[in-house]
């Protein structure tokens, strides 16, 4: 990581608390000798010049978001291929990327500074949409790339191959096609396993699959998936990190393959994975079952 | 069963391969002194009178079903509290409550209407809305009513109990409650068990739920279950037999119960149960697996 | 419940703390004009006289169960069809079937012996073993009876018909038979539902299956599971609530129904089920997610 | 791959059908300038000179097993770290390893010689037990090493840690750590995810876990897993491939790890590793589902 002159600021939108922050951080990022960035929302609480959020990743040489884990997806999406690293600063519960907590804020960010703290790179996903041969759209996701249908839609075919190999038509209420960070998402509640961040792959997991085998898949991060929806249904989304939705019609190609950057997450190592699964997941604890002394 | 004057025939719409069902069926039942009944759209196939499928049950003892187990759903529903018996005949795939095959129509036709074929009685859910101390709507299903989140919109959190005790606050894309005879339809996709048809119980099964500890439950039949939206998501959506969907808002109350009547399914017994469900959800075979002998 | 003379007392082994208890609670219960029989190794402690476990249940109006769950289900066995109610206290963590906690013991006490404390009857299974025509066992279980296979042998192969008709054969690890009372317990771990206790009704929950399509099964209390072990492998076991094993060979006949007595449970409902459900399951808790902000 | 001057041959034993086999392959063979070793017993049905099994892969350029997945593990266990590929040809049903049917056998046989027969490097796993201090078994597996209690045994706790971070303290029947190979074996019926063969990764599932929460976990290759056995229970197993008990006390300790060498399994790709899964696990078909048109 080069040196950091410039220090990009981004707040979950909403949360008056996180001005109550910078009023201590400001000054004191400034004594360290950096300019500070912020986005225009949080800015006007604080009576100070902003930018807006989408051109904070073109002048930050790092971003702060406090927030949670969705504010992050959001900023990571922003950022795109610039490769600014984000440090994830939470305001309130625990989350998967979202690791400092206030009180330790300083001392990372001084780490941070000092060029200490370290990077984890993580896979990104790409999706590109094909109608009658021509591309429409096309996505980024750290989390996740899913199809699914509306609630009053039909269930939904979807052909499936990996690097031009047939694998299987899914049908079910969808498919989560996602990243290792993505597997603690919406991958777990549909029945993924948990996947470590760092690993080279990309896991597909059936919504609700209509055939009682298809279990989720692993694959190899260099896999192409391709998707066609292959039945009339309306109602069909991509979505990606869960939050934007593109309406997909029959026979619309969906293609997912890893991205050719990645995003970069300050991790100061304060917590194992683990620690965050156990808290997160309430792994820790016994279950007592009866009958079973 | 009493005397059969009137048999009802309501066939899966856009399947003229019924009506050539019917050129043998209806002088067959005429000569057994049957006045018979057809819904309009099959009418007009044959250049026939016919009757709108909803005037059906009010002049039918009994009514045959031509087509697959959702033109039973629909059929049931029109029904409603009326007590007709249904006779399910196939005109593809087996189904789970369509179990004769047109080889066997005449045979089970001839049983039937000399009252030996066996009426299962199986239990129908009411699901009441209300909102704002209102009632709002109310609707009735064989299979499931089922709460269920857009595509688009963010997880929901549904405050849940039972007999006006609580159970828990499931935060999921959505709530499956279900008959027995619903236990292999969605919820059977969405992690439900099967149950068999005749047990006088209520299932809940939760929809790619946010906690890993939720499972599906299993209560007896005389629960009410009442389950409250406490999440402001857009795009919720309540449907029931997966046909007729209605938007609910945030703080609308879904109250569940087994309804007053049930639905009268004529089964000629030709296949057992765990036949088909051997059949439909290739229960039989063996799967063998890498490394185990 | 008749008028209550004579209360038992039978406490988990090697629990001093037991004791502690009942050094205020006999003094107490005499004076009520109850005699009280003690199991031997607590009256030992206590340097009183006492009975043999196994004889308590032919002189006690109603048992007290200091302990787990565990120690409840070895006491439901030593009762059979005695039919004498059993009230399960707490000494240390919560019990599906150990509701009161020693703080609430002298009130709860008092509603029982003036026959205030509500009765839960539940269903309890009997199994018999045939081999070669030859009856050679017979087992009694308020949570389940479970096939299963050693450590090192091979997948098991088990002709499951209930009723007489034919299910399937399950190929796995084993095969648990559960009541709805132990649908928390073995089931539960395996993949089952819950059930709610008053349901009428046995689950069958595969262990490990070999297909991927097995899945649990509910079926009605009236239900006569029969497995029939086809494969020749050594080591494989019969328990009954996880208490004793009983050494299968190829061909046994294990013949599964309900029993026809129930265990009767002493229930003072200061909980409902759905909060033991919580508390025991760690239900109650949002589970987080990385990306679901 | 050198050049091939002798070829092993390995068959399943008690298969008299693979001697059939020979009397056309050994001649074949023999004629393109291949020694042949042939194991001992089937060597004896022929009533040709043998050598025992365990000395082959230091004899020979290429194995040629005849027989199912089973016997294939054998042999990669006999050939460890020395290298030698193994083809996999099928006497019955499909293997995930053993792919080639006899009618392909000479045609495959020919490319194999001709050394254009692909090769895949599959990882296999090292296991080493620890008593006290002192390291008292190692084992290796291509499939999977397990830890699984007998079937009496109780609940056993397994204090799980990667890397000398601690994971979770597992309480299950037991834990599967496997191979993406072994992904389609046990840890399938476990509720693990399908990994693709060749991925980097080595997947952690538990066995019936007693908390609802414990999900399989899929690790990077250079994770180390140490398992400790923290319970008293008797009657806990480990076994590599399902073929190898190995009994372990409270406080042994495993750890797993990626063994310095690969297997390398010869694979014509007459077919993919999709088909192979579809036919396998039967997951080409539709479940036609209740209700669901």
């Amino acid at each position: 990581m080069n040196a950091i002159r410039t220090v990009g600021i981004i707040c979950k939108a909403g949360k008056p608390e996180a001005a109550e922050v910078l009023k201590d951080l400001l000054p004191w990022l400034r004594q360290r000798g950096c300019d500070v960035v912020i986005d225009v929302e949080t800015a006007d609480v604080l009576n100070v010049d902003g930018k807006p959020r989408a051109e904070i990743p073109s002048v930050a040489d790092v971003i702060v978001v406090l927030g949670g884990d969705g504010t992050m997806l959001g900023v990571a999406r922003l950022i795109a291929d610039r490769g600014v690293p984000i440090l994830g600063v939470n305001l309130g519960g625990l989350g998967f990327i979202t690791e400092v907590g206030l009180e330790d804020l300083r001392a990372v960010m001084g780490e941070v500074l000092e060029g200490k703290c370290p990077v984890e790179e993580r896979m990104v996903l790409a999706a590109v949409v094909s109608r009658g041969g021509r591309e429409i759209g096309a996505h980024a996701a750290l989390n996740d790339v899913v199809i699914n249908k509306a609630a009053l839609a039909r269930i939904i075919e979807m052909e499936t191959s990996v690097n031009g190999v047939h694998v299987t038509t899914f049908r079910a209420d969808g498919l989560i096609v996602s990243t290792p960070t993505g597997s603690t998402a919406y991958s777990l509640s549909a029945g993924g396993p948990i996947i470590y961040p760092t690993l080279n792959c990309i896991a597909i997991t059936p919504i609700c699959p209509h055939s009682l085998s298809n279990r989720p898949l692993v694959l190899p991060d260099d896999s192409v998936i391709r998707v066609i929806l292959r039945s009339r249904s309306e109602g069909v989304y991509l979505t990606h990190d869960g939050q934007v939705g593109f309406s997909l019609l029959k026979d619309d190609i969906v293609e997912i393959r890893k991205a050719a950057y990645t995003t970069k997450l300050l991790l100061p190592c304060q917590r194992s994975y683990f620690q965050t699964i156990r808290a997160k997941l309430k792994w820790s604890g016994r279950v007592e079952q009866g009958g079973v002394q």
